[in-house]
Parts: structure tokens; C-alpha cells; sequence
């Protein structure tokens, strides 16, 4: 009898219209716990590290965890792949209902593989599994394909994931939709949609079984009383959701703005802040069996935008599609987020390429011809609208952005790459890391590039002592910092999973003891917080091996020029940068606390030894 | 036991909250069978004719009829309400999935009086109907309004009826959506919003009960036969839905273009026909019990308006937001109306309002700046999107076009009456009846003004011989045709139900003794042909005296006096107009057909006492 996890691990192979299912091994997925772990412990195994991203060659997979359909506030899936956008380790996450259910039917993970040879959709109920023609589906939006599968396929409560049109034309950006949630970035839709496969339907009829109930109910008991306590999580976070963070990043002047050339100089939180994106809120959803309810469900009543409904914008689509575009009307960057999430586009890396552009436009550098005659100037929302049509549709110059900044400023020249913000190909989100070091370093070291909560450092960011107090614009002490903010947050947000706002808001100082209790007692398996922590720290070391394979290296583990030789220009942290020495410096440091060769950037033998992993993974290096 | 029909209606009262249900008198509903007789009923027993259509005093009755959830193609309700746009009769009809899941709650009809003090909801399970607050719904779409509603209730498979942002602003020309389907004519949905109700959502768990199962059976067989024998249902309908008109029409040069000046100079087949139109479809979708599946499902797949996907247009829609706008843009047209459907607009008047700014500015009656700057000339698809947006949020200029062409041109004077297409304050259909007079006719005399389904002259249009051939540029002869078709189609479509399209093309000669079958062996209660027609008579006549005593009188059946004085000015039906002495001679054809006095225009004592209604009904007129 297996507690906690469904068991199972589905495999759909849209070549060769395979379908089986494996038992789920629990020595395979103990050591990573299961979620991102398990699926990057896939992935390795089970993928070229040099396979071209877009080829059949490739897998998708969707992993959720043990916790997940059991626990309040983990209904959360991460989904994995070769990123078409970096070339690295892939994994974005989402939540809703589709996580859930996916569980529901009985299955840990999804591995899809192969290219169907026509639009298709995979239907997954319990064990009854198909892969269905989507022809008829290819080109909708992504709240038109839910609606119009489920009417098809008369499974009104069924829950889907798709793709949008940026997913089916492969730009690399192109994100995963379930309900109104995304698994943005990485380009994963475009993995999905070089796959040909537009939606998974699912409905599952299990339920998670728990090994020893008693425990299990006073842990979660536990952390429903923590949660209460919690200061911020129920009385601003519920109230306001993610936008909170403008007030708090404009504050501390790291609230990036024109594309990152304004910061300290341009944040409108009287128009953008939380509080006053509140006025937009008509009502607040959560996913399943999240007490919280932080999605904000914001409507346009008048104006251009009139009509335009979002849950959103997130505090990282306000950035994207507000500060760093020069825009500060709410109106505009709902009705952008809207049109992002149904054309299945990441609006961070939306956002970036928009402002890339503009900049390029202001300086010179890009003529109004070469951008189809759009008057590209920051601040133009209407401009915005268009483009992210265009990228969608890769219409005219969309069709360059579509490839995202790394790759459309080789393509531009002329010095535009210093306009280009990313990390291993992947668009920078909404902190100014020059004055947040620790979060600088987990941008440029995260195994997925610029990636806000792979090592989200919180202490920085909001002040909070966990697990010390730290002061933000310090360089010592932030590798080991960045370490424990990575291994802790994959093991416990990522491979559980627990929802990150939980995780910082709510148990906090108390997550890793709270997750043991929880984990132990609901799949019967004993695990300690150390032993957490290890899980997070294998996986991010398993990622490693996979990036270092494609051929990643220390030099990749690094911050854009630009952050690295210009100042913050204004505000609280005006003067502060990361110079390449500051850099140095903490990757040393960083290198140092995980035990990895500082030439090569990865594990050293001892490490490997130490976390259990097979030597031989270092082989091929 | 009762049969057929579910045997309750159900009434709430916003203002008092209060919820109770009555049985079914089946004497007061054989007469009229059931959909909009039943309705026209209530209205005229429980509505004061004179009351002001946005009050509280004002009713909104949703009613179904006896096939509903048991007979193929019968998924269809009638919502009727003093209208807001004519201040007659208003009844307007939708299909799709609503209508059969209210019958299997347990209601004939829902009869909705009062308002309530804040946005509300009623949720209709069964007998559990509660009033529910929908404040948090208020500014949605409709599309948003139904997904967001199922969400919060978590009934994903209840369906909903709802208003949009433009029945909440009192348009007085929005509608009413379920599904992708819409209630869309005469305004109820402004009455909708004027009770503050966002939606209605149903939910229910009973089935239809068949009297004799037998025949029953052998009734449907015969109905599927003559279906399947129709050399356009399958064959042509299905798989271009109403569109194929745009042909027909074309050809017979009575496609009505740019606000009806150019009728047989702009028919743009090529891009706006049929089979043009099935280049953009994707999939067919089709009501609850429906094998035709005529809605196409149409998708945009590049240019400006990528991404956009309808359940259409539909043929008015094409006419209305396509040719009378001078568009020839298919994509445009597809966008123009899924913005409609989201915001709750009907395309029909919605394109007409437009048409008719469109030539007060060419002609310039209206200045640009009148028109809030918008280029509004014949073609101007980008002018159209916007304008329609203005519309729905009463913006601007939106704000007077809101009102109808009617008020419209009241408020603007300067002889822009000329330019107002529309009869009792409906606007006009999509076709030039100068050219098909019976047609004509029925504009003129249909009790809800100018609607083309009321009293269709198919004879003219489609060249159909039911009950017999006729040329449709005669005059002779229209007066007795069109109350046959108003009388049969009013009896068979809108209150057995059935579509009208099968009724067109799948039963023709056949409908009335199939459907007297069908009644007969369903209810348990005999009927014959001429009683159903009997009955289409007698709803006819209830609603004329409903309008009598709101005010209006013979002088109110007429036609705009452009079409009465312009010929159509080119193409195969040149030179054609109904003058107001053909328009005489026809209505006093119609009359005494309709055994009316043809000064008042309203039934004789006799007429009264062959139909057996109460000769008191006439006396407050």
C-alpha cells in the first residue's frame, strides 16, 4: 500500500500513441521527495542533456507531489523539460485545480514524449487514457480551448491544461495554462506545441490515502494555527495578493523600471501598488483546498480597457507589463495580462522583450519601420497591446521578440545586447537585484537562469529573519545564504510542494519541521527537516548535472552586463550594482557551501558521495 | 400526473426576496401551448401594459415549452418583458443548453418581478432556488460571468443565463447569454440589469415524462426522417449554419448594405458568404439534443484580429456587423461579434446603430467630434470594434447610440430620422424586404416590431412552395400569407418548441401534423393542425392587445420611410420599394385576414369569441 503518492507514473508517447503506466518507485523519489525533484531526476535519466528542446526527442513532464490533493495549500504541479528559452533545466510551476486532479486520477507524474503527427489532446481519466484529434481546437485562446474540450468531451468538471497560439507557433516563451493559472515560463507551451499537443483533460476520481491519520490531523492542525498567526498572510496577502511586493520593492528603490535603465526613478504605486490595484478586485479565488485565496480577480469598468478581466496582474506581471514597459494605467496591464494569458504567453518574458525593444526604439538603435511602424516609446500601452498580439501571431517583428532577448538581440546586433535581460537565456523578473544580493545570486546561479523563487531571498526583500537577519546590500555571507535559500525552497515549495507564499508568510521559521510532520505522517515515511533539506539540496544538484551535460558552465552563472556596470540611477538604493568582483565573490562563497568545483561548477566527488548520487553522473562531463 | 410539460412555474420577487412555485394550469396553457404563449400570457395577466420597461413593476419571464428536454431541436426559450427598446411585446429566444436545464428543474416558466438592492443571482437547483449576492460579479463578461459563476458555486456543469457589462449599463438593446447563445433581441437584457440580476443559473436532475412511449417513439422516427430526407438540412445547414444566406440573399439582391443605401451594390459573397465564411471554422457545436450542429465555430488565425474566436456570426450578424457597416473583413466581423456576446449587445441592433452614425457622418448630419473623433465611414472596421466597446460602457457618443436608433435620432434631430432603420424602435433584420413584400410585412405587423423570425416569409426568400408558391415582388395575396406564417411559426416555433431552422428545412409541409404527433403522444393531451395553428392565432392576438393598451395603434405598423420611398438602387432587385399604398393595401389584406378592425388594429368581438378569449381584455383599450 502506498500512502501520500498516487503510485504511479503515466507515460504517453504521442509517436508512437504508446500508453502505460510504471509503478512509482519510492527509493527513486524519496531522495527528492517528488514534485520538481522527481521530474528533473526524470528528465536526467531519461533525456539527452544535448537534445534539441523543440524535437520529439525532448519530454514534458508534470509532476506533482506527495502532499498534493492531501494538504491545504499544495495544489501545485511543476512541469518540467529541456527549456527551449535556455537550453537548461526547464520547471515552471502552477497551481489551480489541475494539479489536484492530475493526482486525483492517480498519478505522481506525466512524462510525454514524441510528436504527434496532428493536433492532440490526451484525456486522462483514472486509467482510461486517450490521445484525441485537437484539430478542430488549434488556434483557440486558451479560456475558449477549456470551455469548448470539456463541452466536447461533456466533462463539465474535467480540468484542463493547454496551450494557447504562442504555444502552437512555438515562440519561446509560450507558457501552459490551466484554468487561469499558468506554468509560465521556460517556454513550456512551445515544448507542448512542438509536440503538436494542445490540451490535457483530466479527471480523476482517487483520493490520497493518509498512513496514520491521527498525526497527519494534528499537523495540519499545526499549520492552520500558524498560519492564523501569521501577520501579513491573511490580512494583506489574502486582501491584496502578490501586488503587495510594489509597495515593498518601491521602498526599497529595487523595483525595476524601463527596462531596468529607471529604476529608483519610476515607480508608480499610487497607480500600480497594491492597494490600489484592490479597487480593481471584484472578488478573490484560490486553488483547491487553499484557505488563502490570493488570486485577485480585478475587472476594467470604464475606459479603453473596459470589459478586460484578469486574476492578476501578479506583482511580476505589474513589473513586466507595467514598470519595465513605462507604464503606470492598471487598466493597460490587466487587459495585457488578459491577452497574455490567452494567447499562452509568459507575461515576465513578455514584458522584458516589450521593454528590450523599446529602449532599443528610444536609443536609436531599432528604426519605427523595423518594429512595423509601432510607436514603441516607453509608456505606450497601446503599443504594448500590439506587440504582444504580434509576438503571439510572430507577425512582423514579433516574430523576432518571439525568440526572446537573448536570441533577438544576435539577431539585432548593433550593440543592442546590453539592453538584453537575462539570465541563461531566461528574462529577468521584477527585482532590482543591485540592491538585493542574495536574490542577485540566485538569479545568476539557479538551475532554470534568472528564476525569482528558485532562491527567492526573502530576508532581503521583506526583512524576514529566517534564517537570520541579514542586511541586503551586504556581499559576504550571501552564498551560503543563497544555498539555504535554494535547497530549503525547492525541497519544501517545489518537491512537497507547498505554495510559496505559504511557505514565506505562513509557517516561515517553522516550514521545514511542519513538512516533516506532514510528510511523515501522511506517506508513512519517516523524514526529518535535515533530511528535507538534503531532498532540495539533491535536486538542485541532480539539475546541475543535467545543465552542466548541455553544456553549461561557471561563466553561464552570471548577472547581465548592465547590472554589473551601471549604477541603480535613483531612489533608496541609487549607486548600488553587483560588480563582476561582487560576483566573484559570492559565487566563490556559493560554490564553496555546496561543494561544487569552482572551475567547473559542479559537484565534486565528496558532495556526490554525501547526497547518495551516483558518481558516474559526473562521467560524461 | 402531468406530461410534457414539467407542470410548475416558478416565481421571484427581488424586491421582497420572496421564492414560491405554481402548478401548471393546464387549461390556461393549451390554448397558447406553452414558450412564448405562456409568456405572452403572463405578461398581459400580471404586467400593466403601460408600465415603464426598466422598473421594478416590469416582468421577465423565461419560459420553455412542452418539448423542451425531451424532442430533438427543441432546446430553445422565450424571455419575454415589456421591451425597453419598443415599449411593445418583447420576446426574444435562445437555444443551447439553458433551456433544456431549466425544464429539468422542474419549471415551465420563471417569472422574475421586482429589483433587487444589490447585484444578485438566482440559483436554481431543483426545488431549492435561493437569491444569491453577485456583487463581486458586476462588470464581467459574459463568458467571464459563467466561468467565474460555475467556479464560485463549484457546479461546473450548471448552465447560466447572464448579462454583460451592457444590460448592466440598461443598453437598451442588450441581451441576454447562455452558453455562447443569446436572448438577443429587444432589450431584455437591459431589464435584466434594470432588476440588477447578473445571472441565472439552473441546475436539474429531473427528466421529462412521455404520456404514451410509443407513439412518442414513432413520432421521433418520423421527425429524424424527414430531416434526414431534406436535401439543405445536413447536406448545406450543417455545415455552414445560417451564413449560406448571405448567398441567397446576394443573389436575390436583398442583402441590405451601408445602413441600407447600397442594397445590391455591396455584397461582398466572396469574403462574407457561406462558403467563405467555412475557411474560419474549426468546429460545430449544436444544442442539447440536436443532430444538426449548425453553430460553426469560427477562429481567427492571423492579421490584427488574431486570436478571436465566435460561435458565428450567424447570418444577421453578418448582415449587421458586416455588410450594412460596409464590411467586407470577415475577421472584423468575427471579432465585432464576440465583442458583442461578451459585452451582451445584440449584433443586430448594435450594427444597425452603427450603420446609422456611419452615414450621418458621411452625410454630414454628425460631426467627427460629434462621434468622439472616431472615423466613423462605411469600411471602417477599427471604428466599428471601437464603437461597439463605447456602446456596451454608454462612453461618448456609445452613450447615444445606446438608446437605439429610435431615441437616437430623437436626440440628434436634423432630420436623422431618415437614417434610422427600425420599426416600433427595433431595428431591422437583415433583409431589404422592398424586395420580398410578405416579408415586408411582417416587419411591420410582428407584435416585437421589426423581427424577422416572427413571421419569416420563406416562401419569398427560399422559394420554398409551403403552403404554396409565390412571387415575392407581388403585393396581392401577402396579407393572408403573412398570417400564415406568423400564426404557424409562431405556434410551432416559439411555443411547442422547435428551431426554426428545422422547421425551415427539416419539416416544412410536414411540421404541423408532426408536431401535433409529437404534442399528442408527448403531453397526453390530443391536438391537431389547425388547433396548433389556432393556438399560434391566439398568441398573435393576446399580444396585439398587450400593445393596444401599451399604446399602440394601426399607424404603428408600418415601415421606415426609406423603404417606402427609395428604390433599392442596384442589383437584381433595382428599383424595388414597398410604397405606403402598397403598405396600405397589404395591411388591409392582413387585417381582415386576421379578422381585426382595421382602424384600431386590434382583434373584433368576434375574432375574440372564435378564440375563445375573454372579450374583457378589449374593454380598457
Amino acid at each position: 500500500m502506498v500512502y501520500g503518492y498516487a503510485g504511479k507514473i503515466l507515460y504517453v508517447n504521442l509517436s508512437t500513441g504508446q500508453i502505460y503506466s510504471k509503478d512509482l518507485d519510492l527509493d527513486y523519489v524519496y531522495p527528492v521527495i517528488g514534485g520538481v525533484g522527481l521530474g528533473i531526476r526524470l528528465l536526467l535519466d531519461e533525456v539527452d542533456p544535448k537534445v534539441d528542446p523543440l524535437s520529439p526527442d525532448n519530454k514534458l513532464i508534470f509532476s506533482v507531489g506527495p502532499l498534493v490533493g492531501a494538504v491545504p495549500c499544495t495544489s501545485r504541479m511543476a512541469v518540467i523539460s529541456k527549456s527551449p528559452l535556455t537550453g537548461a533545466v526547464g520547471a515552471a510551476f502552477s497551481g489551480g485545480y489541475f494539479p489536484a486532479e492530475l493526482k486525483f486520477a492517480g498519478y505522481d507524474a506525466l512524462v510525454i514524449s514524441g510528436r504527434a503527427d496532428k493536433p492532440s489532446y490526451i484525456w486522462i481519466k483514472d486509467d482510461d487514457v486517450i490521445i484525441g484529434d485537437a484539430s478542430d481546437l488549434w488556434g483557440l485562446t486558451t479560456t475558449d480551448t477549456q470551455v469548448i474540450l470539456k463541452e466536447k468531451l461533456n466533462q463539465p468538471d474535467a480540468k484542463v491544461a493547454c496551450i494557447g497560439p504562442a504555444g502552437e507557433r512555438l515562440v519561446r516563451y509560450a507558457c501552459i495554462v490551466n484554468e487561469r493559472r499558468a506554468a509560465g515560463r521556460k517556454g513550456l507551451g512551445a515544448v507542448m506545441g512542438s509536440k503538436n499537443l494542445k490540451a490535457i483533460v483530466v479527471k480523476g476520481s482517487r483520493r490520497v490515502k493518509v498512513a496514520d491519520d491521527e498525526k497527519f490531523r494534528q499537523a495540519i492542525k499545526r499549520m492552520h494555527e500558524l498560519m492564523r498567526e501569521s501577520p501579513v498572510l491573511y490580512p494583506s496577502f489574502s486582501r491584496m495578493g502578490t501586488p503587495m511586493t510594489v509597495e515593498v520593492t518601491a521602498e526599497l528603490g529595487i523595483l525595476p523600471a524601463k527596462n531596468w535603465s529607471a529604476t529608483g526613478l519610476f515607480a508608480p504605486v499610487e497607480t500600480l501598488g497594491g492597494e490600489a490595484q484592490t479597487h480593481y478586485t471584484i472578488t478573490r479565488m484560490g486553488c483547491y483546498m487553499c484557505p488563502v485565496r490570493c488570486g485577485q480577480i480585478k475587472v476594467v469598468k470604464s475606459g479603453p480597457f473596459a470589459g478586460f478581466m484578469t486574476e492578476g496582474p501578479e506583482f511580476e506581471t505589474t513589473y513586466s507589463l507595467g514598470t519595465i514597459v513605462g507604464v503606470n494605467y492598471l487598466p493597460a496591464v490587466i487587459a495585457a495580462d488578459r491577452l497574455c494569458d490567452e494567447y499562452g504567453l509568459d507575461t515576465i518574458s513578455t514584458g522584458v522583450n516589450i521593454a528590450f525593444a523599446m529602449e532599443l526604439v528610444e536609443k536609436g538603435i531599432l528604426s519605427v519601420d523595423e518594429v512595423d511602424g509601432l510607436d514603441l516609446r516607453f509608456g505606450n500601452y497601446d503599443a504594448v497591446i500590439k506587440m504582444i498580439r504580434k509576438i503571439a501571431f510572430r507577425e512582423g517583428f514579433g516574430n523576432i521578440l518571439a525568440e526572446g532577448v537573448k536570441r533577438s538581440s544576435e539577431i539585432i546586433g548593433r550593440g543592442s545586447e546590453r539592453y538584453a535581460l537575462h539570465i541563461k537565456g531566461l528574462e529577468l523578473p521584477g527585482y532590482d537585484v543591485r540592491g538585493a544580493k542574495a536574490h542577485g545570486l540566485s538569479y545568476a546561479t539557479a538551475y532554470s537562469g534568472a528564476d525569482h523563487n528558485r532562491g527567492y531571498a526573502i530576508q532581503e526583500i521583506f526583512n524576514v529573519p529566517v534564517p537570520y537577519k541579514v542586511d541586503r546590500l551586504a556581499i559576504e555571507g550571501k552564498g551560503i545564504l543563497c544555498k539555504w535559500n535554494q535547497d530549503v525552497r525547492t525541497a519544501v515549495c517545489d518537491c512537497m510542494p507547498l505554495c510559496v507564499f505559504v511557505f514565506d508568510m505562513g509557517l516561515a521559521a517553522y516550514a521545514l519541521e511542519i513538512m516533516a510532520r506532514i510528510y511523515s505522517a501522511l506517506t508513512g515515511l519517516e523524514i526529518n527537516p535535515d533530511e528535507i533539506q538534503k531532498a532540495g539540496e539533491r535536486v538542485n544538484n541532480i539539475a546541475r548535472i543535467f545543465n552542466f551535460k548541455a553544456g553549461f558552465t561557471r561563466a553561464d552563472d552570471t548577472l547581465p552586463a548592465r547590472l554589473m556596470e551601471e549604477e541603480i540611477p535613483g531612489g533608496p538604493s541609487k549607486g548600488q550594482l553587483i560588480t563582476k568582483e561582487d560576483l566573484d565573490k559570492m559565487l566563490d562563497e556559493y560554490y564553496e557551501a555546496r561543494g561544487w568545483d569552482k572551475e567547473k561548477g559542479i559537484p565534486t566527488k565528496e558532495k556526490m558521495l554525501e547526497l547518495g548520487l551516483p558518481l558516474e553522473w559526473l562521467s560524461d562531463g
